[in-house]
């Protein structure tokens, strides 16, 4: 899952102007422009290395992934962001790594969740004490080639843009759940030392348990929210059940973790001894609409099942004893990837700009 | 909506026996043993007035409403059949108050709500200190004719027995939820007090926000459960989203109120003056099913639409700005009610039960 940015500063441009997917952003987008005022104070205060903070910019920026559809478009789209002015403005060098933490705070601007995405791998948020947020920022617990075992599904459950935004509605969580504060102030703290933990011994079992659990606490404070914000549909709760179930009927213990963000699709995290068989799982329990390509339906960059060519004859048994009914379409599109990297600077080729700054599609 | 129940004694009969809704009732049902034990200690306590407490007894009940569906099908049915066995057994008496506790307290053993519905209109369940929960007694807060004006909307979205029941839901939510305790500690508690308060004082919005906060959090903490429980599905979040809406369109604060317990189907509270208009938005938003009559959807024993007739041509323009679709179907059926009162006594020619012992039907 990735978001690809261009970006170009000229005195000619007339003003700051972003195209997303292909379509240019109309209207007042405050967190961009608050982004992109961020970045330049930053430039100047490292004497605007290049001369060009002042300029205007174009930005180009494409997701290979749906966009606010709870799949975190925005913390990749701003990290990205973040990371290309500072290349324009000439903040990143090699060897500097506090550049990387400065940038991560500028990100955050944009949207909060951004701060981690400037790391690859796995990325703890640090809440902070500050009133000021200062001190609320990223920190790398484990680079992406710490657990080469560790495999990623995604099962996009719906593209449809969500009807609560994720900043909106936790700022409405914040504000009404009284639920909230007793998660953000006793048990997330503890979870977190357990997940860094979880990650550091690779311990699969505790990882996915805690995944889970706290997937499931927070929608749990959402739905605590008044009005009540619901972001898991009932696809989102046959995958639960699915999961649920392949672990129960499991003699190596769990095997499987769902956790579910600000949108109705899961992220699946299972390890690669245990992928094809939940694949099959998935497969035969949520098929691909008639209509729809095995391609199409189900992104294998590292053809998984070219290998092991699963098919419903080789479906195990016990699947039968789950209580699901297969449900073909009620996935989108299924997706399989591992821990990646921070950002990465690609060849002036694969530029999403002409030359004269405007967008090469 | 109502539970009827017929009992009877008698030194022939070979063993307690139980038809619900028409069937025998087969195999071991623990629960249903434990209260009837209770009942013959109980008797026995009291000098067994009618000397029958040892005999075997048969039980026939019918509910007029879907059985282990989120309707409280086993509260109703417990407190029918707590006090139809102290009928039988000699213990009630006109005047003598504190016989309806102990049943209560005998009712509790089947199950824990069922405590409740020894009275009539607003009952508080008190979670009493005692280990052995002595002290958890249910306190009439306000007579069924308190409230005139409150009226009762029951929206079944499934009359499918749950997946999960609702003991065993609450004893994995007590025992895996990190959030309960803070609700019931914390939480509980005060919104109690508030809530008596409203309703004494007849503070619709108070009581609708409470009402609606309460079964928010409910759900919240069935969703903090590991592995989770869903009772909500996407019809009642449709629900949700309809008096949500309704009471953001109103120019008089909150007039419309959700609750949902263990299921999918929604209690709606909505004072008479409005009751028609969030009909008409109801019915507009769920319409029966094609093949279903008018009669068979919507259970209209006092007559509403009789004398309003909300046709699709009356429905307020702002209904359209919704944002929900019509699902035809959605809703099995839905009811019409008011606070009811407690047990009451029906003449012979009610009985369900022939002269024998056996069931009628």
């Amino acid at each position: 899952l990735k978001t690809t940015t261009s970006v170009a500063a000229s005195k000619d441009f007339v003003e700051d102007t972003l195209w997303l997917n292909g379509a240019v952003e109309e209207g007042d987008n405050a967190r961009l422009k608050q982004c992109i005022s961020a970045m330049r104070e930053l430039a100047l205060l490292h004497g605007d290395p290049k001369g060009i903070a002042n300029y205007k910019v174009h930005i180009c920026s494409n997701n290979n992934f749906p966009t606010a559809a709870g799949l975190a478009s925005s913390a990749s789209g701003y990290a990205c962001l973040a990371y290309a002015l500072g290349c324009l403005f000439g903040l990143v060098d090699e060897g500097k790594e506090d550049r990387i933490a400065e940038l991560s705070r500028v990100a955050r601007v944009g949207s909060g969740s951004a701060c981690r995405s400037l790391y690859g791998g796995f990325v703890e948020w640090e809440m902070g004490k500050l009133e000021d947020g200062l001190d609320s920022i990223a920190i790398q617990v484990a680079k992406e080639t710490h657990w080469p075992d560790l495999h990623i599904l995604v099962l996009v459950a719906s593209s449809h843009k969500k009807a609560t935004s994720s900043t909106a509605g936790m700022q409405r969580t914040v504000a009404t759940s009284p639920l909230l504060q007793h998660r953000a102030q006793v048990i997330v703290p503890e979870r977190m030392l357990q997940m860094k933990k979880a990650i550091v011994d690779k311990d699969f079992q505790n990882f996915a348990l805690l995944t889970m659990q706290d997937s499931n606490q927070f929608h749990s404070v959402c739905l605590d929210t008044y009005p009540p914000i619901f972001y898991l549909n009932d696809t989102s709760r046959s995958v639960i059940q699915l999961v649920t179930q392949f672990n129960e009927k499991s003699k190596t213990g769990i095997r499987a973790a769902y956790t579910f963000d600000a949108g109705p699709n899961a992220v699946l995290y299972v390890q690669k001894e245990n992928l094809v068989e939940l694949l099959e799982g998935i497969l035969h329990f949520f098929p691909s609409a008639p209509n729809q390509s095995a391609s199409e339906y189900f992104s294998d960059p590292m053809s998984v099942l070219d290998k092991n060519k699963p098919t419903p004859d080789s479906l195990p048994e016990w699947y039968s004893s789950f209580g699901l009914t297969p449900n073909p379409g009620a996935l989108k599109y299924i997706l399989h990837t591992v821990p990646g990297s921070g950002p990465q600077i690609l060849s002036s080729d694969h530029s999403l700009l002409n030359a004269n700054g405007t967008p090469k599609a």
